[in-house]
């Protein structure tokens, strides 16, 4: 199980997933002006994270939608990121968050478990229930493929579908509605796909998407949920800090964190960016993950 | 606003919608064969198919998950199939359900609402919430677009998630719960974000996604939500007929009825698909919008 490879990054490793996220407000004006193009100067960029910061990290998450935005080239990009990434042997959550009928769901599946974009785990949106997730099952076992569903995000409006019916959405006197705000419920549900994909390590191949700015939604998932390994959003720009991202271990691992501008922007105000962002992007690596294993390891 | 542009065609031209979603074993085999590559081949059956309905359809749905699956070759033919349309001047809608955090969403809005990927409408997954919706906004009037938001989808197992916290979800004891399942909530919000874009129609150009095999759910938001406009699936294959679909319709108008398979898999199993696919396309699609006018002008 793909799970057990990601377990065991993030016992020699740490549990850092740095996120590779370009944009052109992002990377060094520099870069962008010298490429060709800046599907090719986000390349560059990529790989220069990369190789600063590969021996410190459990896994990298390429966000699909940056490349997206700049169309055919742009993913091309993203196929080129995600294949350098791997050709040096390390894990890649490709962060596409599809969800979509069975028929349909089959064809992301072929997208990226195979093909330009093959990747080892993806992240998937469960909206439409087990019709969306259960084509991804056979890759699970038969390609080594994993997947983190998203369960409680982190963004601010978060609570507008994912803690319904809890308040403020109904009057108060029709309480007690349900002990379950939506988000445990699809939580259980993924546990359930998850039954079958338990790896050695205890895990399963299928995770949970939890963000780290809400830690009690994050201890609530974790301690109900023990064989779910959490991929968790949110830390640096979004707010989230080693203290709240501590409630998604357990004995130091069955988590992965998240961040992205926090990594990738590091170099912003400081001297020579476009020169020396690899070592900008390792440092900010190096105090996160010192933070993380500070807040977990004591 | 765009939404009066899509008014205006199901005014003219009938409530139809045919979905271009292509795959290897649904195009005719000689057809494949014959091109250099399975992208070609989509791309030549797609144009088949629009020269010999575009006069019969409201607009056309593109599924971008299948050509996804065939990479960046693939979104290269997704690309060409829109421009192809758009250039005959009617309407497309891309089937892409993104959702995601607010910085995310923008990228997404970049990709599907400029560049390679422009389409009119897209759908969208609301998870995420507001944040992952707003984005979309700025786009509804700049530059005339609209978006049609997941309600309630079509597949058999939609209720696991967009029916909570209803029965079999909660002990029958702890009823009554709310008034709402989470997709009449759902429905409450895309109302909501679309009241500041309704068009000279009378509906919003945030539209809302109800598939035709739930018809009980149709009828309800349509009843509740009367600025909605809806977009429909789940025609032929997914089992919906006319009569299933004539609760989305407000004077004949309000709807458009997605069908994919119904309509370009017509030619399975009859003389000469290679040649006569767009022949058997237009007689599944007159066949089908008798069918929805049958029941909805009746």
């Amino acid at each position: 199980m793909i799970i057990d490879r990601l377990y065991a990054a993030v016992e020699e490793r740490g549990p850092i997933c740095v996120g590779l996220d370009p944009s052109p407000g992002l990377i060094p004006s520099g870069l962008l002006q010298r490429a060709h193009s800046p599907a090719e100067a986000y390349l560059r960029f990529n790989r220069g994270i990369v190789d600063a910061t590969l021996d410190l990290v459990a896994c990298y998450k390429v966000q699909i939608a940056h490349y997206e935005a700049l169309g055919v080239e742009g993913l091309a990009c993203y196929r080129d990121t995600i294949r350098y990434i791997r050709s040096q042997g390390v894990l890649v959550i490709g962060d596409v968050k599809r969800g979509d009928i069975g028929s349909t769901a089959e064809r992301y599946a072929e997208a990226h478990f195979g093909g330009d974009f093959e990747v080892d785990f993806i992240t998937l949106n469960p909206y439409f229930g087990t019709d969306g997730i259960a084509p991804f099952f056979p890759h699970i076992e038969g390609r080594e493929k994993g997947l983190f569903v998203l369960i409680r995000t982190s963004n601010p409006s978060a609570p507008e579908l994912q803690d319904f019916p809890h308040p403020p959405f109904t009057p108060r006197h029709a309480l007690p509605v349900t002990r379950h705000p939506l988000y445990l419920h699809v939580a259980e549900l993924v546990a359930r796909w998850g039954e079958r994909y338990v790896g050695r390590c205890g895990y399963s191949a299928i995770g949970g998407v939890v963000g780290g700015t809400a830690p009690e939604a994050l201890a609530r998932v974790r301690e109900r949920f023990p064989k779910l390994f959490l991929l968790v959003p949110g830390y640096g720009a979004q707010g989230a800090r080693g203290k709240d991202v501590a409630p998604a271990f357990r004995d130091g691992n069955g988590a992965v964190i998240a961040a992205s501008r926090f990594v990738i922007g590091a170099h912003r105000g400081k001297p020579d960016p476009e020169r020396r962002f690899p070592e900008y992007a390792r440092e900010a690596v190096e105090e996160m993950r010192e933070d993380i294993l500070g807040c977990i390891r004591s």
